[in-house]
């Protein structure tokens, strides 16, 4: 097991993922603005990974609230959901989490019984939180297995599947979403090579999903970006597949910037394109994929490699950090509740009515 | 004027392009096996500049050999076509400037008068042999700027260029193949801006590309690879531009590796695909892309990051150094001879035989 991200006693552990493969070394949180800051600098990130890394900092920030009062936990609690929120913006999982802790938490300030006192709500408010955040890690989890079960019958029994950017284990609490199913379909015996791009600028695919790969024994091999559309002409790549950052009402998708053009060039050679992300990706207010907020990141991750210059000054930089693959790319989006096919607007109204019947205690 | 090399008394003088954008420094090779050495190590590379430094190796080793008779001279210079030769697989022009060297040699040989001696007859053949790959230069120049010419009208007159690897002045003797034609729009009055590709695991685009345009006042923004496609899909790009190493008789072209990706991207979204290279870059006795060999370079380049390992150890690499993008993706390859369009099997057909007739004496 991987340990991209866990609730110590300390505050949160997170495997810096800046320093991998070569250095396995840990940063330990202990303050919600420190997980703020783990969040940002991308020592965690991977749209699940962070929306638990979120859910556990506000459980952190509600933990070492000086606040005497449950009047001004609440207001600690309104500027940890805000600083939480602000570290990075297209990720949906991490609004999702921070909301599903907001929300938690006020159920639990108007249920605390009034003969209680201040300290004593406050106590039972921590607890509780926290109980939510280690559940919402279990379920991150869990969800990536059942993933990974209904997505590995999509997988090749014998072939090679590309993959972009990290969608795995340590792009969530453990086992992945992209690199879960193929996982799951390596466990259930299909002999599969993996290719990694290596995705620049920050190489998440060869610093991070060639680690954890060959950690779990599953042959992989790295190619540069602009390669995979010459390995798909030879005949080399039988199915894509990736994860997501967020994924709007009519099945845009939008994940690691790059993801776009490997979805063209699938279509262009007739190989299925993979999606897997847990529901908590889906965005259902978010119609078209084109109104996701895409982070624009600095200038320096393209500019410079470790630490060397290797563009002349004076030159413009584009470092768009996601892009949005139209829904007509995906050949399937696989989750933990089904696995999802066009027409998406249809598939995930219905999936989304089944979510909401079963919220309300309606068998699905 | 960009000196990417130039003869000199002392040698043949190489800007060494594996240390741009950041230091401008020589590299002097004062024999055939050193020149072997500047194009196997890519102190010089792009098919136009490589064919030239190849001529000029020749003229080079025959100029330092110690032979002194003819006949021991004819086997020095079979031994320098064979190291030249073995530096770069793909770039058809390696071949041919060789090739153009020693033919012309055993015409030279055969036509010495029989009362010279053999140091009298070596001495001509040298300064002959050396006039040819001064020539080889000028002509090559003269070649970039006739391609610019034709290539500006088939650009906007306002808008972005996209552009993989370099197929500039650095690539040739001057001037530029792909940015050649940009650099003629621009004089032309084009507004014209530049997006170029970094172009991995060798970064042409964002260390040499990006120099030789900011040199000459062009806009140019780089971009990491798999960053075109979405740019393309918000309408960001309105043409693309390359260079060749070789294009077979089918117009089928090999270039940079990602230059396919960018091309099946580019006709996903109806932006037109033009390729520049001189004629000499067409190997009629390759009748389809696919024979066209492919040179696969050392997996330290996808590896290693200036010096620091990114990769995890145990992890397989993919590095071919080169594409073929078929001809059904191509708009228009620009020559100094004229724009072929497809159907290339037979404009290029056309063009071949009116090559021919002009070499035997026939006005065009």
């Amino acid at each position: 097991m991987i340990p991209t991200l866990e609730w110590t006693d300390q505050g949160v552990r997170f495997l810096d993922q800046t320093k991998l493969p070569l250095e396995e070394t840990y940063v330990l949180a202990t303050s919600y603005q420190d997980v703020a800051t783990v969040i940002r600098d991308m020592i965690v990130r991977g749209a699940p990974a962070i929306g638990v890394s979120a859910a556990m900092g506000m459980a952190l920030g509600i933990q070492n609230s000086p606040s005497t009062t449950v009047a001004a936990l609440s207001k600690d609690v309104d500027e940890m959901a805000k600083v939480l929120a602000a570290t990075r913006p297209t990720a949906v999982n991490l609004f999702w989490a921070i909301e599903r802790i907001r929300v938690l938490y006020y159920q639990l300030v108007d249920k605390q019984p009034a003969n209680l006192s201040e300290a004593e709500k406050i106590e039972r408010i921590r607890e509780e939180v926290r109980a939510e955040a280690l559940r919402m890690y279990d379920e991150d989890i869990e969800a990536c297995k059942t993933m990974g079960r209904f997505g590995a019958e999509l997988l090749p029994k014998e072939g090679t599947v590309l993959t972009h950017c990290n969608a795995g284990a340590l792009a969530t609490c453990g086992y992945g979403t992209a690199l879960g199913v193929i996982r799951a379909a390596v466990e259930a015996g299909h002999k599969i090579n993996v290719l990694a791009d290596e995705t620049r600028p920050y190489l998440q695919g060869a610093r991070l999903t060639a680690w954890e790969l060959l950690h779990d024994g599953i042959q992989t091999s790295v190619l540069c970006d602009n390669m995979s559309g010459a390995l798909m002409r030879k005949g080399r790549i039988q199915a894509v597949i990736v994860g997501s950052d967020r994924i709007a009402a009519n099945g845009d998708v939008a994940n690691k910037i790059g993801t776009y053009s490997v979805s063209v060039l699938a279509k262009e050679h007739g190989i299925p394109f993979y999606v897997a992300a847990p529901w908590s990706t889906v965005d259902m207010a978010t119609k078209h994929g084109d109104d996701i907020p895409i982070e624009e990141r600095s200038a320096y991750e393209v500019t410079h490699s470790n630490g060397k210059q290797m563009t002349p000054d004076g030159c413009g930089i584009e470092n768009p950090a996601f892009d949005v693959t139209p829904a007509k790319y995906v050949t399937a989006i696989i989750t933990e509740r089904g696995v999802l096919y066009p027409p998406y607007d249809e598939s995930m109204r219905a999936m989304e009515a089944a979510v909401k019947a079963e919220a309300n205690g309606v068998p699905a």
